[in-house]
């Protein structure tokens, strides 16, 4: 049987980006296939009371250390991005766009995106950044542009995150399995077990 | 070389109970000692404008799941206490009056606090129920009572709740090596990695 996994992630967020560098060897290694959902973090945060770690006393410091850590414990090159944290809209409309042209360019354009913001500090709020990283996947920088403003697009962003608050998602990355929810880059292993032993019951 | 780990933990957290059960294994296969750090989180909470997970919308939500499941993940026996969150203070002071006596007692004695909350839902808020836990580690009900309540061990929790306030700690558990901060039962895993690469750089 092939299990499912949906993958909401926030193109802002340091662990989400992690989690995009490694869900795709995780998930061939439990055969399971990927639905990559980005979404608008910020959104959930009205609805949660929550905000962005960084802002938070105390634990702010403390997870800047952990971003860097983290990324060097998963092996994923990482430099906290001059503009951080940045809006992700424009990054997310562009691969909404993208993905419906093609699922695969639409994962190869995520990947391209975190690597630009993450480890190459480039600015992807700025829609010329986010459009060359579009023609690398061999669209016009104008189509990538043009595209991320089709009101269908910008419809599909605004229900993808009204979907995943509804889900109960809070933070980023976050993971369901059927309706299991998992938050956290550092929830893999448990989601392993989860697929291993068909949910376990507890 | 043998390494040291601070372990700060709130007898009313679930994942610090969690740690608490596995923590020893852990620590003697990287051949680490630990110190058991009994603190206040809700003093912390003032500092960072934390309060108990259960109480956040949807996230609260979440973490009750997850406090059941990560109990299953790491195999130790959970039950959600009827009084949840309780405050940790009389189980906090016997341990430091305990420790006062023996070390060892004192571990024993955590271990039967957290097996007595998390296991059989007794109310560790009433000190007839730490008092009849201490004499199960060989000291008479009145003596847990009175050495409690001794100036000298008030003291003792509240030096130790500060100096986690001052090293950073923001929730729980809380690990230290050397200065280096690791939160959450589930850093286990890049504690083990710090240990074995003598602090990789980052």
């Amino acid at each position: 049987m092939s299990h499912s996994i949906d993958f909401y992630f926030d193109f802002s967020s340091p662990y989400s980006y992690i989690a995009a560098e490694v869900i795709e060897d995780f998930a061939a290694g439990v055969k399971a296939k990927v639905n990559w959902r980005p979404f608008l973090l910020g959104a959930a945060f009205k609805e949660t009371g929550g905000k962005p770690l960084i802002e938070i006393p105390i634990k702010g410091a403390y997870h800047l250390k952990d971003f860097a850590r983290s990324a060097a414990y998963y092996k994923v090159p990482f430099k906290l991005p001059s503009k951080f944290p940045a809006n992700g809209l424009a990054a997310a409309r562009a691969f909404y766009w993208i993905e419906s042209q093609s699922v695969e360019k639409a994962q190869s354009f995520a990947h391209a995106v975190y690597r630009a913001y993450f480890a190459q500090d480039q600015d992807i709020t700025d829609t010329d950044v986010i459009a060359a990283i579009g023609q690398q996947q061999g669209f016009t920088p104008e189509a990538v542009v043009v595209g991320s403003q089709d009101q269908m697009i910008k419809d599909k962003l605004r229900t993808v995150t009204e979907t995943a608050i509804a889900r109960g998602v809070f933070g980023a990355p976050f993971f369901f399995i059927g309706d299991e929810p998992f938050w956290g880059v550092d929830r893999l292993p448990m989601m392993e077990m989860w697929l291993a032993t068909n949910g376990w019951r507890y």
